[in-house]
């Protein structure tokens, strides 16, 4: 049983729909499976926004492609920090030429909306970039906020749902988030490898007209558009399983509910939050900004986290995440996420860190 | 059936390995399946390169991690240009910020080694770029002589094989390849998704030698090798399924054995082109330099391709592919790759293909 930061758990039939045969990338049959694929996915971001697709890559090449588009060399943008992925972005945006301004806190606290106020005011960047849930941290960041202000500021706002999306609630047109991406190993459930994206239509203004050409042409999502729109123009070979994978994570997804799935993941996460307190571990998220799908947490005093998390998956066969960077050897990273989220697996969960921590 | 130019035929059992359950990508049990993909892609590569492994996304991605690694601004890079694929590696290298030469010759050529020379001793590049089997005009080119020509004036040589590997056969050390990358849709007969790649020893001294960072973070060739390396540094989340897949698919061809399956894929490609000629087809590939994998030819006089290409989808269920850029609208692709290479197949599809040409 998965309950690490993802890949989570995979509903048998997401594994049955990868196994079919494989038809071609151009194929009239596989044309109409992408053309659902982007309407179950505009439900999903909760956008009218056209151009929303999948790349063909993890999250981390959703990241790639949402921030080289969008920024020409010499761009300002203000990145929020608040673990791994906040620099993971600000280090992509960096290699994608632009002038970086990171607003960081310390690990386990929100964004600071006063800070990246200031951050924006001082560089009236042209793009504002941050995570909403940062899986290295189990912080969820107050998105509509910081969104309402880099919009007033003028600035676009790139968003990181990689493990929010179908977890917790994700407004992107309420938000007024130009691009946001996700990932489908962690709330959607489906196997890693594909990363759904969505650009309103201001960003892609913004994109067509770039000075410069896009430096990535795998990721240049003015020829990627040209396959999934109407024009149906080959670029690369799509990755025709996993998006029968994603197509059958997706009708699941808004088959169960969108609303029903938040609150499920919201109430289970909150019964395990409670119970490993009581188990003797530490929450490290600020209260108030604890995501439910994905709980760090320092364990208790005398436990050994790197045995105990072993102990975990050779005897009870159960995946917990370790803790990143400033967090690495004294947390765990517990994720809760899509069909890993059930009370009967919390229920084992909690028995087999009862067991393990108390021995 | 498929026949176009990928994805070929899946066999079942590796569909079946894809919907094996998802396990951790840091899982012990997975690093293990990891390591022998690694062992396996050596065997297929012929090559003793310990940086080889799977890039996560499709065989153009592999192509852009090759290039955006090894080249620089300003670097100077020789591509031969034969079809589609070689104009797609200048391009892709230009977007990298290289001064690219572009050697082309009309479609359905070989490269020309003299004039691949001149332009070498001309340029002095850093690195001499071009593709194996151009899977837009059915041509294979003479690799051998093309790397030796650029090892001797000090070039490293990228070779991009997406339609060769596993089909006719590739020599990574013994044609003094240093970057090599591949599709897994082609004769490996995989779902599309996975780019196999390869780097010699001195394409990585090349690399580590950089002044500047590589522009992509996602295709950085050398944060990855920390996690297909001894250390499983997390960077990005592998496509966990996908790498089930390949696994399986790479145990299929060295099972059958590696010559075994280019002899296949010659007698067989042989078969088809000599059976369509007597159709009325005429290749468009120079004779001498026709790959056995993947036959271009003009349809007969009087057949109008779009059409028949249509009925041979809709009445036999056999998919083959339409020509690209100066083979648009008069000639067909027909792939012959992997499990769609079988004689049994073959039979179907020259069947399917008289009925409909001459009716």
């Amino acid at each position: 049983m998965l309950f690490g930061p993802g890949p989570s758990d995979v509903a048998p039939s997401v594994l049955q729909a990868m196994a079919r045969p494989v038809i071609g990338h151009l194929d009239p049959a596989f044309v109409a499976i992408l053309d659902e694929i982007g309407d179950m996915l505009r439900l999903v971001f909760k956008t009218k926004n056209e151009v929303t697709f999948a790349v063909s890559g993890t999250g981390s090449a959703g990241m790639e492609m949402a921030l080289v588009n969008i920024l020409e060399p010499g761009d300002r943008v203000v990145v929020g920090v608040a673990g791994v992925f906040g620099e993971r972005m600000a280090e992509v945006a960096r290699r994608g030429g632009a002038q970086v301004d990171e607003v960081s806190v310390p690990w386990g606290r929100p964004l600071d909306l006063a800070e990246m106020r200031t951050a924006v005011k001082r560089a009236r960047p042209k793009v504002v970039a941050f995570v909403h849930a940062e899986t290295s941290t189990g912080v969820r960041q107050p998105v509509d906020e910081i969104a309402r202000m880099a919009r007033d500021a003028g600035a676009l706002v790139v968003l990181d749902a990689v493990t929010s999306l179908a977890g917790i609630p994700v407004f992107v047109d309420g938000w007024g988030i130009d691009v946001c991406y996700a990932g489908t190993q962690k709330c959607l459930s489906v196997p890693p490898g594909l990363a759904p994206i969505t650009f309103s239509p201001r960003a892609m203004d913004a994109i067509r007209t770039r000075r410069t050409p896009v430096p990535s042409w795998y990721l240049d999502v003015g020829l990627i558009t040209r396959y999934w729109g109407a024009e149906r123009v080959y670029h690369h070979t799509a990755p025709i399983s996993m998006l029968y994978a994603l197509h059958e994570g997706l009708r699941l997804a808004l088959d169960e509910g969108l609303e029903d799935r938040w609150n499920r993941h919201e109430r289970l996460g909150e019964e395990l939050q409670r119970s490993i307190v009581d188990l003797g571990f530490t929450l490290l998220a600020a209260e108030g900004f604890r995501l439910p799908q994905l709980t760090s947490a320092a364990v208790p005093d005398g436990v050994d986290e790197k045995t105990a998390r072993r102990r975990l998956l050779d005897e009870f066969g159960i995946e917990v995440g370790g803790g990143l960077g400033a967090f690495a050897g004294k947390a765990w990273r517990i994720g809760l996420m899509g069909e890993s989220c059930r009370k009967e697996k919390l229920d084992r969960l909690l028995e087999a860190i009862a067991a393990i921590t108390r021995a």
